[in-house]
């Protein structure tokens, strides 16, 4: 009778019967500037009710698929590796019940405990990788677990040449040019290249600071001269239309740094739209 | 395994086995000032994680007790009527189960709809109102449901002689006037008086804006000059103490006028002492 | 001597003298989200100091013009109906007395009681409609008044293929096989009868979360993907071109969910060319 | 018909009636640490339907008096001077029209322009000063128009022993070195000094930062450990009540520095009181 | 061993060493609407450490070339006078040091102090102009040394055909008009001009607003309509690239009304793109 | 020439003829609940500029003493070990030195790492504790080194009987019951006990949330029914005045959860106090 606010709007599938699980990793211990994305999940889960089920852009609608909604990981403060292994753990299971996790952080370092388990099962993994920054570093602040270190720990779980970057406007001068021996950035895969990779199992992630901060204000560390949401949009469910995604996560979004909730409620439809994605492609349709 | 947002900290019973029941009313729509009431159930049981549920000023655990989180009713916007009759069939069911109903607000006139329940049940029924305004206007803007008028609709049911108002400061002349023929005003009632209405079945009804606006600033119409949170406490504490307390209700916190959330943290503490002290008074320890 | 507060800049004109007559209809009760729509007059009113009267766009000053500001109607809480009707009186006096309404919301639902009168005056009326969402809900939570249904409302009244929609990414999939029958959405109307409906009498309701919450985060229900401003201005200006606009409205600011301003500055820069188009049309001039 | 923001809740007198003048200065030119004072006016005024006409305090109510809104004085920025020569004629011609000036600031500066055409008036004036600061700086900055210096500008025309300082608990040491010998701190002043004081012609000029910040967060520069809001009111009114007020003034509300509102809330409940003690003194009646 | 607050990220040279002095004018007294922008330099300072010190835009770092971060000048509040008089002082001493001055507003005002002393040394000065306001008035409220004049002011040093401004989208009509006998607007400056211009020392003034207000909403006036990051930078490049630029400024960031410091990391970004730009042009590469 | 803001207001020592060394350690790494005390040693030092040098409670000004502002440890993010060892080396360093450290968090944890340091070198430290919560569980979340841990693990170091906790209202039942075992809750010391224990070396730690939340909003966990300012100053100064203080700290300033800036007001403050009572006690004066 009553409402109660835990589940993602539309995602009320049971675990057995659903093809899609998503669930929450509320950490952002080793965030260096502005701590806050642990709250991600509880802001997301309170505005879902802001949108509707159906999309006009896709012309599906979340009631047509099944989705399960896993909540909120308890993990501990602090020290990241135990968090990482939690993370791990749950994807785990999920990709061994044959289905999709779809991760919503916290900071971006919660994307190497969902890899690892992935790479595991997929040794030939394709990482694409949607953030403004590099993240790159081989160390950060002395620590090899940081945000700042995540695509370079998750190239050291699938190998060179396995990681195509979009949107990457920020990092030091090392490891940009480190970049150029071992991933892809956008502008350098070619076409061929491109579809050859497309045909291995894909994990999407995104760090949702690769939007315009206009579009997307609420998260750590905000960078001028992003993409805007149609761009991030047609990209992902393209990746989706012509490959086989097998997990994908959000990172970054920032609840306090988002006082007017436009970043919240983008991340949102966002989601729908993947949900939406990996259960069926992109349609000729353009009207909306 | 994971963690969800749904209940209030501590209120892990089954309705079945529950003697409380918390629920939600969120709904502002007659509020003339500013709105945001509708948020506080959202926020309250968000926010529940930051306190403990053992109480050092009672010595008490929310463990040791039974109370089941009902949730949020789903109400309509716009006309009152309409969320009066849900809040009523609600009420009803719970004190027809034998179970105390304590409601979060949303705005004040919600209580009507909990009264309308326990003065059929009980007729007898006396209210205990804290509040910094006097409500008593027979209309407001032409309307007869409004929280302006939510004392007045309450001593329709109830009659003269059965309303104790605590915290009072702010009213029209007209207001002033008719209360004191019909109910009283805290400094009014003689002690004797006061125990021979204890003796009577007591709603109470908390108003949070009786707090002094530095304690609880998160509210549509702070009014200076108002109680400090141990003032509160030790009276709605007596009241439970001395007498048999059929049901209560919050309103009124508004968590968009909360930025820095003491007013939500507020709510959830007095939640916890509420919930306790209806299931066993006050202990004589003082020292928390 | 001293300076009020109460006018919009550059609208000193009395009544009688006016052409346009710009009033606020502060009613947000409906309101399924966030509420707020109701502070919109009173911020308008108060930072419209922060601009020109002056449109390099138009080239023409609000000085060359004549507006009466006729301040925000008292409206009641709760309830629809009796707003409606006050709105819809005061739409009818200013119209009977041969003047253009420009009605500042509130919520949505409120251009319903303009289009009452207007479409009682001119039976031929043609609706130009800029939103993010459809509107075209037969009812809502059980209600036919709401804010999600007022486009529908409005197509009682006009009947099939009177409405254009444009910026419309968000409804459910009934809203949107509803609307191929029924009204025209932006690419679904051929250059033909574009221009015949314009012939007729038009009424332009603009509920500004149709803009991106880029450029405009300051509203309940933000959706991604939106219109830019200048987009929005050259469609208006546009229409106004064109076609008689007899009536318009701007709808669904939400100042609290505005904390830089931005969205409230931009209302205020896009009234003073609504009223400037009125009486005038677009200048050759692209200088600005 | 329709309600305009323009007027102080109450104050619906005609100049050539009233017998309070009211008018904002909004002016913050000098503040040193966090501008946002010139706000203090529209925020008043609009937030001030939030109370009633009312006071259960001293059982009057604003309809029973008569007082003007002049609005908001249009001052330069910038350069002090000017501004100070703006207030001083405004108020001069108040008081030769034998109306009581209530000035609401800005910033403290602006007390100078009313004290100077007081003073000019009434050679005997004696000043009574709530503030959490000593303001008695000869200069600051190199500036002998401040912010800082206002109280030391005041004493070069009221001379020595004249100004009673309330709840001053900042300053340096050379201004409460210099305090001891030309103007009261408040436990310096003698019973009998002070009643001799309270013969002469009073102005009350209040800096409500003299209030804790917990009661009102809302003002530039906070300093712990101040009065609260029932000692103000009580101070404020005993003075009007054994003396002759020709004038006084509120300064140092910042509503940007005042999300949750509480400290405007405050402002408009401290004004009310403070316009029917003008006019009638305490009552005898405690019960508000 | 610890780390202070003190410098812009990487501009860590010695004065003497240094090619460029970076420092804060952190006056805001003229600001007619929303003072704010003296915290520009504080906040700025602070959330530098945000961003890298490499670009990979011109793929430069700030580690291979010489900026001496001078901190925040000591200005005095109230009359604009003593303010130029400080900021004219110390850009004479930077640029008698053949040193290149970028001053941080501060609100547009401050730019008359340091082209005093450019104008100076430089009779033939030209200022390219990034602004949405006009900022021609010959005064403001009176004033001569005005925000809102600083352009006639800065006209009254360089005289005819010596100013261009672009992004302009503000402005009274007399300005528009004064503005096509005595400067350039971006459009009407034909190629030659355009490029005979820029063979003469060149200083840049930027005032944030003309910057979308998505992109850049902690300013004091948003105005609609603007440019987005990348057509700023380009154009600022673009002039650094084909002239002398011998100093500039960035004004008009205002922290308290950027709540999620989108505005605040855009102008670190743009600064380092800055300083780098001053020494050494744009790189072909246009990878970010 | 120029204003930095790297100093607290009036620490403007060398560290070898500082007799205080006041630094800061900005690790919020553990905070279960709402991080953002890493900001509090920025937030205090800009605003240190908004009091004065001078006491007039003490009658004793900073220009009268040697504080050396070590600015902010340079801290790794995630694991604590690492921080605590940083914290405890400069801690010794510090003591060695034969000078106080007054040390600022970051989150209650980092205490920890100044007492490991200040046991090792007296091994009859007292520690006298300020704290909203117990902070004795043995751990919490898994973890031993969390702030809610922090207390027993300083218990570990210096043994029963040993900390004096004032102000506790929050706890687990079994925190509450450990307590009364091996440390003293404010009510049961006896003052012979109490004297006893001052003539050893005190280290006094303030968690801020022992204030009320009126006071002081900003910090993660407010909970409600604290102290005010004056008696949390009284009760420090006391302590200082009968026994040899050897260190202290103050922590769990939150500076994004103090919009109106109060609760860093009251820090600088705070701070300036306990400087002035570490060199030279309480004066006999009360005056402010």
């Amino acid at each position: 009778m009553n409402r109660q606010y835990n589940n993602f709007i539309g995602c009320e599938a049971e675990y057995d019967e659903a093809d899609i699980v998503f669930f929450g990793a509320p950490y952002d211990g080793t965030t260096s500037n502005k701590p806050g994305a642990r709250f991600a999940g509880r802001a997301v889960r309170a505005e879902s009710v802001g949108i509707e089920t159906y999309s006009p852009y896709l012309q599906r609608d979340l009631e047509d698929i099944k989705v399960f909604d896993g909540g909120e990981l308890e993990l501990p403060f602090g020290a990241p590796e135990p968090v990482l292994d939690l993370i791990y753990s749950y994807t785990k299971k999920i990709i061994s019940d044959d289905k999709i996790p779809v991760m919503l952080g916290g900071e971006h370092l919660v994307t190497l405990g969902a890899v690892r388990a992935l790479a595991e099962k997929y040794p030939d993994l394709v990482i694409v990788h949607f953030d403004a920054h590099t993240d790159l570093r081989d160390e950060y602040l002395g620590q090899k677990l940081s945000h700042a270190c995540v695509m370079r720990r998750c190239h050291d779980l699938v190998g060179d040449s396995r990681i195509i970057s979009y949107g990457v406007r920020s990092g030091t001068r090392e490891e940009f040019e480190w970049a150029k021996e071992h991933i892809y950035l956008q502008k350098e895969v070619a076409e061929d290249e491109f579809m050859d990779l497309m045909s291995a199992p894909v994990y999407i992630t995104i760090d949702l600071d690769v939007l315009d901060p206009s579009v997307f204000p609420g998260t750590g560390t905000p960078e001028a001269g992003g993409l805007d949401y149609k761009e991030l949009l047609d990209s992902v469910a393209a990746v989706c239309a012509i490959s086989k995604v097998v997990g994908c996560d959000l990172v970054e979004l920032s609840p306090p740094y988002d006082p007017s909730g436009i970043s919240t409620a983008l991340t949102c439809k966002l989601l729908r739209e993947l949900f939406l994605c990996l259960n069926g492609g992109v349609s000729d349709d353009e009207s909306a």
